[in-house]
């Protein structure tokens, strides 16, 4: 079986877009794993299958809207991926499926809207980012981090460290403690610190997933996180986050957080399933 | 500027295959770099540039040769590479370059031949495998090995460890301690136990790379050691060595050592340098 596919990134967080304009191919498990093996496939973190609402079982919207089927490498379904938003709104653009500026995309955890930027860099809307009242914790190194609980559509502990502590310097080899009664289905932690006024940087442990390049929801999180901690007159609607994959950008809206960033398409191909 | 690319992999050691049947193009070290890429490129462990030796500066043979010029992920360029002889072959007589069921290679250590088998095996003859004397050692887990020093054109120290001892259970996280006297510029350092008669298992780390999946001239240099180590009577020709990649197997020659395994073409398509 051949497979074309493109391969693209956004802050190195990688996928394998597949084209499914007619609903085929339909990508089993198997497949999705030997797309993504990054020695004797293509190698992603996931396979972004772009393909119509109407394909989609579980879709009830609109079935001529664009759908991004997110399949993580483990050949497992994913509901939403931030960085894999703008990757898939470029591929559409750039070969003629969609046309405008604007790219309506359904996804398991609804439709999502991607603006093309006349920078060159993809807006997303990621939804609303909802900040908890209760503080929590993550624990790393020895160290326990007074946290903050974000919903982002996912669950997030967000630890601020003070300026003139050092990210870097954090071992994320192991997943951190949480609070398991807070989050029996455990949680993505962030570890953030301010670097400048609206410039953040942050790293993170993504549950079941380990350290990563760039997560888009936790990127969202930590500036709504952190947009809390500011004084009630200092508004942050606006930041920059400097992440190991690259530089993203959250715009917060009272309703709607945006992720601004890069998108890349780097390859086009056919790949040969079981040759 | 788009480069036309082939990925492949020989018991995991994964390439990008680039055709420069007429020198072009040429790949600097900053092109292999974003080829190989695993995030915002192809991904690879290395770049097999398909050309002939007229284009090669240092080559003194026939100029109408087929030469693999590899290049390691790093952008350096290297002198051969076991596993990717076989994959270059498959790559060759697929595409029509070379025809018939034995290919002959130049590299930078020299001219190789590869061989098509009727099973879909390719073999590929290794030049000698030089094992000395004088025994040597290296250390790992607070442990030291005994260990045979072997030449395939690049050094090894091959610790040969009891039938019922563990391999998997090493930690090669770290590289081996080894005579830094014996191999000033560093070794390659292999851990094999015999699983049955003719039957390895090795795990191998890399000088400057760390533990590989499958190094070609570590699993000859293996077999090669541990023939010697047996008794006089007990002669070894063939062996089967099983590697974290795959299984893999070597004959011993006289005058020549030839790796024997399979080789993958998983995909085609076109790589967007700078896009």
């Amino acid at each position: 079986m051949r497979i074309e596919f493109a391969k693209g990134h956004g802050a190195m967080n990688d996928f394998v877009l597949v084209s499914a304009l007619d609903g085929c191919p339909e990508l089993s498990p198997d497949e999705v794993r030997a797309l993504c093996d990054r020695r004797a496939g293509i190698g992603a973190d996931g396979v972004l299958r772009v393909t119509y609402g109407r394909y989609i079982d579980t879709w009830t919207g609109d079935p001529d809207v664009l759908f991004m089927d997110y399949r993580n490498a483990d050949g497992s379904l994913a509901e939403m991926c931030g960085n894999g938003l703008r990757v898939f709104a470029k591929y559409v653009l750039d070969e003629g499926i969609a046309v405008g500026s604007s790219v309506q995309v359904g996804t398991r955890a609804g439709l999502r809207s991607v603006e093309a930027l006349p920078d060159g860099r993809y807006k997303a809307a990621m939804g609303p980012a909802r900040v908890s009242d209760a503080p929590t914790w993550t624990g790393l190194d020895e160290r326990r981090f007074l946290a903050v609980a974000v919903d982002v559509g996912n669950p997030h502990a967000v630890a601020i460290l003070k300026p003139n502590e050092s990210i870097d310097a954090l071992d994320l080899a192991e997943e951190p403690d949480y609070d398991q009664t807070l989050f029996p289905n455990g949680v993505n932690c962030e570890f953030v610190r301010a670097t400048g006024v609206g410039q953040l940087q942050m790293r993170v442990f993504e549950r079941g997933v380990g350290e990563t390049m760039a997560c888009g929801t936790g990127v969202v999180a930590s500036v709504a996180a952190y947009a809390r901690s500011l004084p009630p007159a200092a508004q942050l609607v606006r930041a920059q986050v400097s992440v190991p994959g690259g530089l993203l950008e959250v715009e917060l809206g009272a309703e709607q957080a945006y992720l601004i960033g890069e998108a890349k398409i780097v390859a086009h191909g056919v790949f040969e399933v079981n040759n």
